[in-house]
This record gives C-alpha cells, sequence and structure tokens, in this order.
C-alpha cells in the first residue's frame, strides 16, 4: 500500500499540486498530511491540511466548488504529490478565479490573467 | 518592485512549480528564497535553494538541463510561485525523466507513466 514520505518534512505536511485533468493548468497548492490523504483516496475527493485554520479541509465544503480526484502522481522523492481533479463549479480560488493563478509577473509588477469565474461575496457568507 | 511573500513561510522558503511552458506539464517542485528568486528575475534561468545541500541551485549546472524562464505566476496568497519554463535536454528530473512526476498511484501501488531521456549515470560523475 503506497503512501507518500510524510517524515521528509519537518512539520509531516506534503505539498499537493493540484491540476485540472483535462487542460493541466494548476489550480492550486495545498498541502496534506496523512489523514487528509487517506481521506482523498477513500472518497475520491480532494481533502486537506488547512495550515491557517489547522484542520482538514474538505475542498468545496463551503463553496460547492469541489475536486473529485482523476489521478495521483507523485514525485521522484515521494515527498510531493499531485492531483489530476475535475473542478466542480469552474473555480478553485477562493477568490473566484478558475486558478489561484490568476496574476503574473510583468515588468516587476502583478498583472491580472485569470478571469472571475464567481463572486467570493455571494458565496462565502458569514 | 513585485516580490513573494517571503514572510509567510517560516524557513523564508516558498514553493515554486515549474511548468513546461508549451504543454503545462508540471515537471518539479522546487523552492525559492528571496536570493534564488532574485537571481531567476536577473538571469532568465531558474535558480532554487537546495534544501538537501543547503546552497543556491542553478538548475541544470551539473546535467545541462537548465530551465529558461518564459513566464512567473503567482498565488492569490503571494506564496507559491510557477515558472514556466523552456526545459533544455528535454529533462527536469535528476532520474533522467522529463518530469519528476513519472508515476503514478494506481489500485494503491506506484506505476512508472513516464519515459528516460536520459541515462543519469552517464550525466552526474562524482
Amino acid at each position: 500500500m503506497f503512501e507518500p514520505d510524510f517524515t521528509k518534512s519537518e512539520n509531516s505536511l506534503l505539498p499537493v499540486i493540484v491540476q485540472d485533468g483535462k487542460t493541466n493548468e494548476v489550480l492550486m497548492l495545498a498541502y496534506l498530511n496523512r489523514e487528509a490523504w487517506q481521506q482523498s483516496l477513500d472518497t475520491g475527493f480532494a481533502t486537506y491540511w488547512s495550515r491557517s485554520r489547522q484542520q482538514i479541509w474538505v475542498k468545496g465544503e463551503t463553496s460547492g466548488n469541489s475536486q473529485e480526484i482523476k489521478e495521483i502522481l507523485v514525485d521522484c522523492d515521494l515527498d510531493t504529490v499531485i492531483f489530476k481533479v475535475l473542478q466542480k463549479g469552474g473555480a478553485a480560488c477562493h477568490e473566484g478565479y478558475r486558478s489561484c493563478f490568476f496574476r503574473k509577473v510583468e515588468n516587476d509588477e502583478l498583472q491580472t490573467v485569470g478571469e472571475r469565474v464567481f463572486d467570493p461575496d455571494k458565496v462565502y457568507k458569514e
């Protein structure tokens, strides 16, 4: 039974790159602990460790924008993972963009290149 | 002058996802400190912080497989970077594969899906 090498990281968290399974666009980077990894495998839906909230985070639980896992890749050192996913709702970023990487660096400044798919004020309510 | 938020990480290292600029294939994940970021911008070639060697690492210095940076993206939290690159020599992985992510998880086991581009024994000599 394969498991990534969680001992490689001091805090037992490994980065997971989340890619659109069809276009290969990178949607976000998140972190996995052992529990999040296992829950992702068991449910087939991306589940991360939220470093800010310090808890298991089922992606899309609040927004509905869950990620169905289509393929899992691991790197040569077994300490980084790729989830290739089907992104529900068309947007991975909490700011309403399809990808969290919606800005590029151009002449030392940031320039928005992504398109907003939803209005975060309407999706995340207190 | 834009700079990612290196204060977000306890060790001042930020992850950088390295993608093939044409196919969007993820080639590797590496880490940047402030010096590596600045050197990458200044030279136009991917320069990382090697966590194992604890030093600046100009990608391809030994193997010749350097990475010319074509585009730089940053995420919503400004603490993760994407380098879209032109991979010289056709392979990013020190094991000779095009991508470090040359294995997938299938039925709880690892299965090699990448193709070897070079023989690491012939490239890395003591």
